[in-house]
């Protein structure tokens, strides 16, 4: 088992089959990576905790259904830091078996997040039937494997390649900005700042019941002029109607007034973790690790 | 067409088949209410929008499976008014036609929210394909109709009496509060406050890219001490990686310090609706309307 990161390839491991856009941003992180396919986003997190793969990747985000909360939900009950993040235009085509016309499809996979971004594709499709899947490229696998002409399935141009299929339509997502922010976790021997200075921080808070929490909370990054990219409610789980908190500071931890602020955190605020301090990929890979991990 | 509101009864708009979850908010709202079947989210909105029906009732917010996002981008996309607010504690079955044992089921059909909400039953479900429909109701009406010995649905137990199933497991949802909130929309000939004295307000806001731009919003609340009961975050169409957010006030806008706290919205937010400012549901409908509406 080798763990350590290096600039030559990283075993990453992404919810999908092969051809999913997890895999592709995977790459797009680091070119020479050594993909690893897993079922569940379960399992990412799983082999990313037992060191079995280096590093993790998984969708955050994306510009236009928004965020993907189970991932959230697996970031907060594991302990994996995040290390990296990568962007990635989603293209969504049209995967049929070889032969096959747009007009004789009656069944449609894919997963619930890619049918949501082509509604309306989707719905000018009258008569069909639409399929909720585990996975994009796992619907490409799984129409290549019945082999009906009648099925087809929602997933990037680069399943069609894995798994041999014909791209009936592509572009059929609704919206041309449709980008997905991917996280990449890091397993423990992975430090932080291996992927560059971090120059953002994830944290996670509670609220205590007390008037004005939120405000609070947040007037300790307002006060050192911490900008606060993007602020989402999860429940919390056995409280109806109260709820976590994720935030992105656009700050590195190291820096002395992102320590402080948190540190100032005060009485209004019942929880708070850091789930990692890291900078966004840049284009062709991470390069050499600035610190040598 | 009589669509102004009574204490006999409403016509109510909702997004299902009878026996769905929205139909028993809407009778626990009132009921002596008229259920008006809706296909989809979209024509619950237009038909409330249009006068057709007095008011709709449309799942937002589920304290397991958080947000329906697609019911605040309808807020958002149409101009109805939020006129009230009911929970209902959902307890999930496992419907299939009578004579079927819960072992030679092969196939279960619901909506995705209620197949999240029953993971850990589902995963004990081994072999058996998942697939995601519009409705849970629906997806009884489905199996009803196929009458195939192998398909099951999760719904409501009173959709297996509205379709004459059986119920092979009730309470199979992974969590006991298991609570939705549900929110009534009004069309333009119900006025506020006709379901009781508005307490809450719901509003939906932009910021101007200025730094601190959320802080100095929520101050505005804070300020006055207004409870800020929810904040929910929807990504920006075309504006990847800028929000709306949409927060829910604990305070009737009649009352002088919300119209003071909305007023002085200053330069940090580029834009403020407010969708409505409502109350609660008492348990056994909203009686007589205090305006005589």
């Amino acid at each position: 088992m080798s763990s350590s990161p290096s600039a030559t390839g990283h075993t990453i491991a992404f919810q999908g089959e092969r051809g999913a856009y997890s895999e592709a941003a995977a790459f797009k992180f680091c070119p020479a990576a050594v993909p690893r396919p897993c079922e569940t986003f379960e399992e990412v997190f799983r082999l990313v905790g037992e060191g079995t793969t280096d590093l993790g990747i998984v969708p955050f985000e994306n510009s236009i259904g928004g965020s993907i909360h189970r991932n959230f939900d697996l970031l907060l009950e594991h302990d994996l830091p995040i290390v990296a993040e990568v962007e990635l235009r989603i293209v969504h085509c049209l995967l049929a078996n070889r032969g096959t016309e747009l007009s004789s499809v009656r069944r449609i996979y894919s997963h619930p997040q890619a049918l949501a971004q082509c509604e309306q594709f989707l719905r000018g499709m009258t008569g069909v039937e639409v399929v909720a899947t585990y996975d994009t490229a796992g619907s490409a696998k799984l129409i290549r494997s019945n082999a009906l002409p009648e099925e087809a399935a929602i997933a990037s141009g680069q399943a069609a390649t894995v798994f041999d299929l014909e791209i009936l339509a592509t572009g059929i997502e609704d919206f041309s900005d449709n980008i997905t922010r991917f996280l990449l976790l890091g397993s423990r021997n992975v430090s932080e700042g291996a992927f560059g200075v971090p120059d953002k921080t994830t944290i996670v808070f509670s609220l205590r019941s007390v008037p004005g929490a939120l405000f609070r909370a947040l007037r300790s990054f307002a006060d050192r002029q911490i900008d606060l990219s993007k602020l989402e409610s999860r429940p919390l789980r056995g409280r109806p109607w109260e709820y976590l908190f994720f935030a992105d500071l656009g700050i590195g931890r190291h820096e002395e007034r992102c320590r402080d602020a948190l540190g100032a955190l005060d009485d209004s605020v019942a929880f708070v973790r850091v789930l990692g301090s890291y900078c966004r990929a840049r284009d062709g890979g991470p390069g050499t690790p600035p610190d040598g991990a």
